[in-house]
């Protein structure tokens, strides 16, 4: 049986520990690719191209636009930031499942082109505890942290679009969510059919 | 955080090791309820009323059906079988999940009535493994091996009607594959979503 990779979309508001989730999950699965972004932004010192970013310059970024070689890019205070096609494609070809890390509206992008796409929402198990995890990391000021958790809110009020909804209890329980979500979606039987020979 | 369960059929032909799968499941998850039948049939010696079977007489299995008590039912040589809606609400009530060990046709009546119900459809590997399997057994001689291999091919070809296709290659990997649609299905946004309080 041989199987091609899967896409998923991973989102989720500011402090529900996506990262934190989503490193224990490739930690423990060496074989998923977990897409890396192109920008037009310069390297900070210690950005390895290729590793954090594909750092690319404005007139190829626009050259790829215009190729539709990006699942989905954005513009950010002057930079771009894009999902480029090829090495997804390329993984999943290998038959690599692939984490793409974007924002809803990169979601929304991202389905408009590959429908197909499983889209995984991570919520924190209330509202109480993303205030209580925004205050205990120490670094923004009440106010920010109000503002914080109303962007939460507001990004969840999207998280209905989602297939899944992944609920950040603990490292543990969200990293066991995310693996079953993804052995699931290869038993899906409308693919998986294919695989078994009726002959 | 409450949750109800959820109802799974799982169906597969005759040989693919549905049953060792299922034991094996529910050996390790004392919660999940499994659906025991009621049937017209006499029981026969060591089959326990409500364990192997609700035992009940051709009068009270038709009123069943008439008081629509059934998510289905079929007639067998003389005796009727069928799955009664009451334990399995009960289990769901109590936030357990429940699994109906049922054959395609009783699948399609249930899904008729309970159109949330999740279909997981057990494949063996190959054909070439079935018969492998059906050989090994040693307990059917070669013309109802080539029977029962025809009749799982058939019933195959109603598989892609199920929402999922667990591959039987080993008992341990069809176990995690359960396990995994069982998880992953508690994960769908559309009904988790309501689980966070959003005000």
């Amino acid at each position: 049986m041989s199987t091609t990779g899967k896409c998923f979309v991973v989102s989720g508001p500011s402090g529900v520990g996506k990262s934190t989730v989503l490193t224990a999950l490739l930690n423990k699965h060496k074989d998923i690719y977990f897409s890396v972004s192109a920008t037009t932004r310069q390297p900070r010192p210690g950005e390895i191209d290729g590793v954090h970013y594909h750092f690319i310059d404005a007139d190829t970024f626009r050259s790829w636009i215009s190729q539709d070689e990006f699942l989905e890019y954005a513009e950010f205070v002057g930079n771009f930031y894009g999902t480029p096609k090829k090495y997804v494609d390329q993984a999943m070809d290998e038959g690599r499942d692939v984490i793409l890390d974007i924002e809803v509206q990169g979601a929304t992008q991202v389905i408009a082109k590959r429908p197909e796409t499983v889209r995984i929402f991570i919520a924190p198990p209330s509202w109480e505890e993303l205030e209580r995890r925004l205050t205990a990391r120490g670094t923004d000021a009440p106010e920010k942290i109000q503002k914080r958790l109303l962007r939460a809110k507001v990004e969840f009020q999207t998280a209905h679009t989602y297939d899944y909804l992944v609920i950040n209890d603990t490292v543990e329980s969200a990293v066991a969510e995310l693996e079953a979500i993804m052995t699931a979606e290869h038993c899906k039987a409308n693919e998986r059919i294919a695989l078994i020979d009726t002959k």
